[in-house]
């Protein structure tokens, strides 16, 4: 199943959430050698500021989960978008 | 199937990828009515910049892809870091 698949499947609006413009962002950055620095949590506050340009989300609006394995990081943002 | 999984399950490393440090960006932008602004590609020249803040990154290191649905745009970026 490709990335795109999961998204439109995810997507499928139930009656509760068509209503609602939303933003997912997921970073992931796999590491070939383990102490290779781990840029993620660095580009977190900044793809926030890159979203806060174009849309004025408040702080309780992104909700951040982030997955650190061996090598690999996984940084996911669901921003839930203002109406108007 | 989650997200996290998702990518775990592809980044099982093949020996050919196994040496490669990679960043996978994906933006997803699920629109309740078609007619709102579609944030994702004007986002997407400011991520790549962001991510060029903590790496050097050749454009041709960097594959972009977009699939625009009715109510759904969702952007990919791979890409492949520099080795040292």
């Amino acid at each position: 199943m490709g990335l795109f698949d999961y998204f439109k499947r995810k997507g499928e609006p139930t009656s509760a959430t068509v209503a609602k413009d939303r933003l997912q962002i997921i970073v992931a950055h796999e590491r070939s050698q383990r102490q290779r620095p781990n840029y993620v949590a660095q580009m977190q506050e900044e793809i926030i500021a890159v979203i806060r340009k174009y849309v004025n989300v408040d702080k309780d609006a992104v909700s951040i989960a982030i997955d650190n394995a061996d090598d690999c990081t996984i940084l996911e943002l669901n921003v839930t978008l203002p109406d108007k």
